[in-house]
């Protein structure tokens, strides 16, 4: 008698999951310390001290009703402002607080730009590899999530499969860069294109095809690469925010929504996404931690250990004949297996107590992701795992 | 091109955001210290102290990749063993933490109940006087939500027209106590009865009916009143909390669901909520809240202003001739209207700047409710503003 749709979710394996509990367990076995795991994408810097300072301070000398209050629905208009105004100022953008929604993470985000645009049966493209968690996103809002091919030339867009799948039924699509699992960030070129295709398109079908941009690595970008801003490229996009990985907050899921003003009735869209968010009982995110990110939302945790960890294993994969993209931002890489089938090929790694994740749930099959957001020590210490790994199971 | 069920919800008027509205720019005319807004039900003292304390020291002290790194969907293991503890040594229940939950408040449990158990179609009802909130929880489950009328003897229920309303489309009956707006505490007696027919119908219509029992003023309890745990008169219910109300945390958004281990597939029911909670793109409440609300279970903030006011209010009230049941608990009363049409009395009472909510919108015409959560200074100050209504509207 309970709904079926959830308890079919439950049956469905994840396999990230499965691998890390794999390296938990491997971990209780032969010390955590030893297990090369690159299965989670979770934060491995601290937050900002000056983060913690604002939390304390605020918690020393604010007033409690007024601290930990009702937040509006649609977030503290205070911290709306402040949103608006960064992304002004760093984007080139004319948001008001009005266009601005607070959520619960880039996954609360997400879900609610569904619901706002996408009736059953509509469809959502993305873009192989894709972060799989994009399935209950999309699906639980009642609409269909479609995945366009990648194009594993330079993951950019395949743009070929891309206008054969777009259709009547298409509300949206998902895009995301820099990109988990890839690491690529879709460039000013991929984005125009991207851009003037949805533009003929809206047009063609009489009904706006929505973009909707999942921005969590946004400020994760390395040496000279330039993050471009999707919504400069498009009018009719709503750009999905986290500070779970800018600042290291994962657990604190703190987020937002930015519709771009000139979207046709932007501001009703947020005012709707409050409505979303009353039916689902979310209310808004905690409103001390709206508080707390409105003072850093110029700072990020120290993220440069990400870069280090891609540099490290970027030259060690290439060096051992690797098909490796360098990734642009993120903490992931997307090399391409050593034999067609990638979970062969991580069921074989994991004998040197590497743990990689298969492509195919990425969309991507013959590719694997590792995550890189552990301790450079460890990323060290892990090459030659990984090039022994290479040498007895694939000699050349 | 949005959907259209949200934009329907935005033109729906909320008449306690109308009249709070109202008395905060009649505040702006004469100072809000002389606007008597009984409209809102904020906590008006501040969290504890001690709570306090337990965020400051874990932003000290713990490790910031400990304190805001992911918590798992269904909450932190620990948080929920506590909840499970405390909940068995209050009430003798046997819960463990696999029947543990963490949520957005009492709005995140109830959402996350009704869509557990609810298809499309499927009927809630719950009992008028009740808080209005419930229609976008219910609603937008796909569910439909309906109303037992009251029963205004005592606010119990109306087991009459409750037992002509059930049938084989109700899913689940939705409780209160104390209740919002009526201050009611449901009576083991009530619960017993309630807890039979439920017994009786659901095994006569062949399915679960389940109890959902919304329990956020659960500690806000008066002198010498018991609140039973409806749990513990009925196997299939969950139960909803939050601690908005005894912490006076409203805006960190926090609380569970719990469901009574002798439902069947309870621990699957919790796993539900995971996948539910991914959906919504929730996935957890704020993960420093959940360790700090952990060590404080057993506290409330000074909820004893609560009991002055609503002395102070029953005593004046019942003094100028108002029909009007002594709450055991919340900080709402619900007096009857001294004429029919309870929106034409609190459109007079707005003349005396007393902000009175009327009954209708709570399935419950001809009543008012009065949120005393206020400084007691200006429950005081509100008294005699209340006798020069009442002596110059309705002489006797």
């Amino acid at each position: 008698m309970l709904v079926q749709k959830y308890v079919d979710m439950l049956e469905k394996k994840n396999i990230i999951r499965i691998l890390s509990e794999f390296a938990t367990n491997r971990g209780n076995e032969i010390g955590y310390d030893n297990v090369f795991d690159f299965s989670l994408g979770n934060p491995s810097v601290p937050a900002p001290q000056a983060f913690t300072d604002t939390c304390i301070a605020m918690l020393r000398e604010k007033n409690p009703m007024e601290l930990h209050g009702y937040s509006p629905t649609l977030g503290i208009p205070y911290v709306r402002q402040k949103v608006a105004a960064y992304l002004n100022q760093k984007f080139g953008m004319n948001y008001t607080q009005d266009h601005i929604f607070m959520t619960s993470g880039a996954a609360g985000a997400l879900a609610h730009a569904f619901r706002l645009i996408c009736n059953e049966g509509d469809e959502v493209l993305t873009f192989a590899p894709f972060f799989p968690e994009y399935h209950p996103y999309v699906d639980l809002s009642g609409a269909i999530l479609k995945i366009v091919p990648p194009n594993t030339e330079d993951f950019q867009i395949n743009f070929e499969a891309f206008t054969d799948m777009l259709n009547e039924k298409t509300k949206a699509i998902l895009i995301n860069s820099p990109n988990n699992p890839s690491g690529v960030v879709y460039s000013a070129k991929t984005l125009e294109k991207l851009a003037d295709i949805l533009k003929e398109k809206s047009k063609h079908y009489g009904h706006e095809i929505y973009l909707v941009s999942d921005e969590p690595y946004r400020e994760i970008a390395f040496e000279g690469v330039q993050v471009p801003y999707p919504s400069r490229f498009y009018e009719d996009t709503i750009s999905c925010y986290s500070f779970s990985k800018s600042l290291s907050l994962p657990g604190e899921r703190m987020g937002y929504v930015a519709v771009n003003p000139a979207c046709r009735d932007s501001k009703t869209m947020i005012q709707m996404c409050g409505q979303i968010s009353r039916g689902i009982g979310h209310n808004c995110p905690a409103s001390m931690f709206q508080l707390a990110v409105a003072e850093h939302l110029e700072d990020t945790a120290d993220i440069s250990v990400y870069e280090r960890n891609m540099n490290l294993l970027y030259r060690e994969l290439t060096a051992l004949g690797f098909t490796c993209l360098k990734p642009g931002g993120t903490f992931y890489i997307f090399p391409k297996a050593l034999e067609e089938d990638a979970n062969v090929f991580c069921q074989k790694a994991l004998k040197y107590d590497l743990i990689l994740v298969p492509g195919d749930s990425f969309g991507c099959p013959g590719y694997f992701r590792m995550a890189y957001c552990i301790d450079t020590n460890k990323v060290e210490r892990s090459l030659p795992a990984l090039r022994r790994f290479v040498e007895s199971e694939y000699p050349r």
